[in-house]
């Protein structure tokens, strides 16, 4: 069997630590995001009290620095959540426990638990996409979750914007109508004047959106070529929205490429902490 | 000193053959791209003359099967050059010189060289894109280049086109106005109705072609999150181009993220064959 694990899912509005092996949750704890020390502070207690892991995970929300040579490796960085930017997360908690500690971002952890234990479970290159009050995705290439530079960003790629059909502005606040901008629930909201929840199936509202979210999974596809890509995210709980995505993402990338499945999470909610749970073992061996 | 080993950059108009190691050739020869049979055959020709290397690397044009489980892994697919579509290259070079064969697209192999011995020799992961006839793309992550499903085909994503500014319909075949469609040399050939090497430098085909350019750029770098973008190709001779993309880019991207190094390429048109000699080395250990 193998060894007990920890992993951390840093959210905006909770930390979600768990204790586990092999996909396997055994101790789970949800802590409400506050400050920084404070936050830390009770996911440090919860691991101290379950006895140490071998290891630890740490999914995080971001913009997050994973360049081991930087002096500010582990630590979230330009995050807009007051009192978060610039915050060391992985450092405190590898110093109180002791073990060592695997970072990465919690679309990347996602990727990698779809990947061991989802809906991706048969595919060697995975992309995971969630569509909620952003636009984020993580990637597994080569058995590995994609670092570089920094790590992806891909809700922030450009899109084509026809503003004669479609001339709302865009809901970004730093790039106006990137993908995100025109494609996550705030853009829904802002466009159309009502939740998104409101509108019905057969609003136009769904029709545009699967356009938008097609077009950035083509490139995404264009670009990476992955076996299998997840999408996920409150917005794609909507009744035949994954459905028509696919439909239109098969017509923007025709016959030239074969275009990879597009399926629905496995682990729904439980993706971010069980990919935590995944860096850490792979990280304890 | 490492093995000798051969490799084939397999392109449209000609294969250039090479025997070598660690990066230096040692013998070379180059053969007009004819028919499958008559150029398999005189590349073979050249290999069993210079004395079997230990492992032989193809860098194929496109599109390819690399996937290993299929059975027409290391065939050309879907091509349109006459007569070598659904084309079996790695087959008869592997049977006949008894060696194992590693194919991969010219792109792909390009990053690795230059990743290896070029323009990207510190960089953990690299991205490698040509603009030229086409728009190509390949790159090089946690270590080796990315497959999926198939390879990348970043030429063929989608980028903004303001239909006001540039009434231009696009070039590519498949897509219109995909990147490739509006900013490789045919589209500016077809949009501005000359050469693009008559237009002097001051032309805003300029201007425009930087902006395409670093519009499909960005998303890439948002996607992949490169440590290092090694942009090349015929277009890009055009004297201040590559600056004029790098502040694009920048602007594009903005301080969101870290955007990754654009260079020009250091290994010329020597990219594919070592390439090639790159992908053959790691097949031979």
């Amino acid at each position: 069997m193998s060894a007990l694990v920890g992993g951390v899912e840093a959210g905006g509005t909770k930390f979600v630590c768990a204790l586990g092996r092999d996909g396997e949750i055994v101790a789970e704890t949800r802590i409400a995001t506050t400050s920084p020390a404070e936050t830390l502070a009770a996911a440090l207690a919860f691991f101290k009290h379950q006895g140490s892991p071998a290891a630890l995970g740490v999914a995080s929300f971001g913009p997050i620095d994973l360049d081991e040579r930087s002096p500010t490796h582990g630590f979230i960085t330009t995050t807009p959540k007051p009192g978060w930017a610039h915050t060391d997360v992985a450092g405190p908690l590898r110093r109180a426990l002791g073990v060592p500690v695997a970072f990465d971002t919690d679309v990347n952890a996602a990727a990698l638990a779809e990947q061991r234990w989802g809906a991706a479970r048969d595919a060697g290159s995975v992309v995971y996409v969630t569509v909620g009050t952003g636009i984020g995705g993580g990637a597994v290439v080569n058995g590995r979750p994609v670092h570089g530079l920094a790590h992806p960003e891909m809700g922030h790629a450009r899109i084509p914007h026809d503003r004669a059909a479609d001339p709302f502005a865009g809901a970004c606040p730093h790039h106006g109508d990137c993908w995100e901008g025109l494609a996550a629930a705030p853009a829904l909201a802002a466009r159309w004047g009502v939740s998104p929840q409101s509108l019905p199936d057969d609003h136009p509202a769904w029709a545009l959106e699967a356009h938008y979210l097609a077009l950035g999974l083509a490139n995404i596809i264009l670009t990476l070529s992955p076996e299998r890509l997840v999408l996920g995210g409150g917005v794609l709980a909507r009744s035949g929205l994954l459905e028509r995505v696919r439909i239109d993402v098969r017509g923007l990338i025709g016959d030239y490429v074969r275009s990879a499945d597009i399926v629905p999470p496995a682990l729904g909610n439980r993706s971010g902490v069980l990919g935590a749970l995944a860096l850490a073992a792979d990280l304890a061996g």
